[in-house]
């Protein structure tokens, strides 16, 4: 059966306090369009917002992230300032915490997403039922976010209510009696994303009705929050830099961090990034001295121990920063000359 | 302006050699569909590898994998056996490198996935285009995969052709003349998801048309290879765990990876972590003694240098475990024991 995803224009500009329900289903009344059971109304986080007056103070956007961040995965410098991917304390891994100085309206503030995005659809969802009388209507507040490995972004679940976020096939089996190697369909963000169709970003199109996916409209049905895979599930909980730098005691997100500086998003100098690891790995041994001379360390310590640890210490510090070098088995003394080259 | 999801039912077991246009029209006919000019036609990439005759011996799926495989991203034991996450040589990082043991008609064998997809992308356009007269049409073929920090799995685009894989809004400004916070949409994967509503997995139904997306639909349009993220834009290259253990030298994939352990997919005993750790630590250090009793580690070197490298490699190596312990500024002799514990 074929699937329509109608967006619905014309909707205002959206402010503190304003109802949501009421400027959707003028819309849809506008346009003729009339909600129907099944039918799940996918919105854009961000009129959401505006509605619940989520503003911050631009001036200090760094500030307004931290706010609303929960652990920082991965962090780079570019153009002076840092980009932050973070677990967001709204639920997801974004970049700045899904903090938006796009589009909101508001050329001095920013916009915050709503501390329970799954609570927000549930009162959207109940408001639209009680307004059009329908018995089954599913509610997706769709955020936009960019995917490690992937260019661009897409639209996804931030939030979800009376929708089949997750088509949990486990243990199904295909036409040959083989499990499937699909186990569980993330259609909450498939929802959001094909949404995104016809709601865009350039054109002012905060809503859309997806119809026709009346199998996704569980009795119940859970909240977005069953997407967010965190802990032990997790593989990527730090970036690949960030993983080698908190292994040796300097947290992405930290104050430490900054002091020993922040990988640039673009090609950066190999004296740079030299400078950077040596800073990481004096970290754990600020005893031991450590000269850099183009592309030679020289490393002396008070004692043969804290140069081993100072040695060790460079040479996984440099691979964070995509260098590396050659370590000796031994050392005679307490000093060393590394040579760095590219890993 | 309204965008249809249009199944196509009905099309038979997919042979190698099959004539796929014929049975995507066939089935198209079948239904009283007709094909339009504008329209996307999204393929799973699992009867385009059929019809390619793409099969492997599954009596050896990890080969099968590991010849589909670039570089190795990360790496699980669960039940016995490996699961890694791989950059494929079909483009995209996916577990298994999208190696397919599910739905494939052959109950003996595993599907791989096309090696050029944009180049399948383009040849099914072309004859499309031959097949209907029509004057512009898209094609995307479609694969599965999980992604970090989501649960469950979504399509995106593994080939494309004639379509706006990535729309760049880069320089576009918002209504207020500020830059767009989404400078890149995604269309490609955003097309894959939107049609997976309706062909859905367990379903066999492996095609479906995108009808009111002609905007994206430029004259030309870049292969879905423009989706990949690789090198110095890629912020996850490794796992959290595979980072640490490759920044001591043991590469994921890598025999070496193998023979200290790999990390289990579920919840692991601490001694088993600390096992591991221990023998990621002596890799670099094979003349220092490691004797583990309890949460105790007691390292005996021969000379205070390789001590110092042990303690510093256990140390990295127990934070890609979950694991820490504290070490000594200075060691008095050649050993020292270090109490270990949770993160």
């Amino acid at each position: 059966m074929s699937v329509s995803l109608i967006p619905l224009t014309g909707i205002p500009e959206v402010g503190a306090g304003d109802d949501l329900v009421a400027l959707l289903l003028g819309a849809a009344d506008a346009a003729d369009i009339a909600l129907e059971d099944g039918d799940v109304v996918v919105v854009s986080s961000k009129v959401v917002s505006k509605s619940l007056g989520l503003w911050a103070d631009s001036a200090d956007r760094g500030a307004a992230v931290m706010s609303q961040t929960v652990r920082v995965v991965a962090e780079r410098m570019s153009q002076g300032r840092i980009t932050r991917i973070v677990q967001s304390t709204a639920g997801p891994v974004m970049a700045a915490a899904g903090v938006d100085a796009s589009n909101t309206g508001h050329r001095d503030d920013v916009l915050l997403l709503p501390a329970n995005p799954d609570a927000e659809a549930e009162h959207l969802r109940v408001a639209l039922l009680a307004a059009t009388g329908l018995q089954r209507l599913g509610v997706v507040l769709s955020d936009t976010a960019g995917r490690p490995w992937r260019s661009g972004q897409t639209d996804f679940a931030l939030g979800a209510s009376g929708v089949l976020v997750v088509d949990d096939l486990r243990g199904a089996v295909d036409a040959d009696g083989r499990p499937l190697s699909v186990t569980a369909r993330a259609v909450g963000d498939e929802l959001a994303a094909a949404a995104d169709l016809v709601k865009g970003k350039a054109d002012a199109i905060p809503a859309a009705l997806v119809r026709g996916t009346g199998w996704a409209l569980p009795h119940g049905g859970a909240g977005a929050r069953v997407l967010l895979r965190t802990g032990r599930e997790d593989w990527f909980d730090h970036g690949s830099s960030e993983a080698v730098r908190a292994a040796l005691g300097v947290e992405p997100g930290s104050l430490e961090a900054e002091e020993v500086g922040i990988p640039d998003v673009g090609p950066t100098p190999r004296a740079d990034r030299l400078r950077r690891a040596v800073a990481v790995a004096l970290r754990g041994t600020p005893q031991v001295g450590m000269d850099v001379g183009g592309d030679e360390v020289h490393l002396s310590g008070q004692s043969a121990y804290q140069l081993g640890v100072a040695v060790t210490r460079l040479q996984v510090a440099l691979w964070g920063e995509g260098l590396t070098t050659e370590a000796p088995d031994e050392v005679d003394g307490v000093e060393v000359r590394l040579e760095v080259r590219e890993r």
